[in-house]
């Protein structure tokens, strides 16, 4: 029985960050993709009604952000002071919020408004965001933060595509190739890789 | 000059928690108060163009969890384990969730769209969040987590008004006693009284 039991939907969204950690940490976890139709059965059995959740020596967590963090920390992908996780945080933060805002628009209900939204997001909030993380990308040598590999990166490039559908930019590589840098470097990690290749296999 | 300048606008928000947590950390800090008609001066030299943002050493920090984590991490205000880290993570994302859905009903521009969700959230994600984090309050001895005090405690005591205010629920400690019971605690530590009165006063 491996380490880990990792509980999510079968798509990235939410839960391919924690995945892709699983896969660098290297000590097996099992993948459990739990279809939408089987979800309501399976939320009264989880820590808040939520998807993503990590089991492990019988206990249950909740809430990717706070598992990305715990995996990173155990992987020696964190900092080495109070100051480096701080400026990783805020630096998770600053997509977190771009995600945030992503996801505002892609799951609003009203035709209507989801297209306003997507009107006033693309000429503001998301061209902002992007610039903003391009640069500091590009100041931390092609990482997320600290110059450096972290979990940071492992966030960003395991959110990337839902990042990128959710904003309806399927260049957004393209128009900031810092961003497509960050995913690339991570997603080449040989057992990351490893991981990518038998699940799009 | 005291260590930290912490820049905020004159309101608690999403700033509180940060105060509270430099008050107890008794190290000093200016609580500069920056005026609504005075942030777009003051925005162009933030890290990411937001608020709140702590400058010590020389460097900015943006981020009001990011904030509250690193000083919570150096009070001595966490966890001993990773586990036990993952646990304030898991439980203050749960308030956090909760604090965005509040946040997009209050700031909804549309009055329209405004009075629907906050029918919607009133009658589902906001009780069906408090009940569950009331009850998470109650099996932790009365604290976010661990059952006992963190710097969960202060992230949440720093946003009960501003989330009882977006949720329109004036009553939230009455309705949620576990709730309240937290605000008071943190209140009533000596240096965060002291910080509160003299603000109130």
């Amino acid at each position: 029985m491996p380490k880990y039991v990792f509980h999510y939907f079968p798509i990235k969204a939410l839960g391919e960050s924690v995945r892709l950690l699983l896969a660098y940490g290297g000590e097996g976890f099992e993948d459990h993709r739990i279809d939408f139709e089987d979800w309501p059965a399976f939320k009264p059995k989880t820590p808040f009604g939520q998807m993503p959740v990590l089991e492990f020596d019988g206990k249950q967590y909740a809430q990717s952000l706070a598992l990305a963090r715990y995996l990173g920390h155990k992987y020696g992908l964190a900092g080495e002071t109070l100051e480096d996780n701080l400026e990783i945080d805020q630096n998770v933060y600053l997509i977190n919020d771009l995600r945030t805002k992503a996801a505002s628009a892609n799951y609003e209900k009203d035709e209507a408004i989801k297209e306003q939204k997507y009107k006033e997001f693309s000429e503001g909030v998301f061209p902002d965001s992007l610039e903003r993380l391009n640069a500091l990308i590009v100041k931390n040598n092609g990482y997320v933060a600290l110059g450096k590999l972290t979990w940071a990166d492992f966030m960003f490039a395991g959110l990337f595509d839902y990042l990128s559908a959710m904003m309806r930019m399927p260049d957004l590589g393209e128009k900031y190739p810092a961003l497509q840098q960050v995913k690339d470097r991570v997603y080449s990690i040989p057992k990351v890789k490893a991981y990518s290749d038998a699940v799009t296999a």
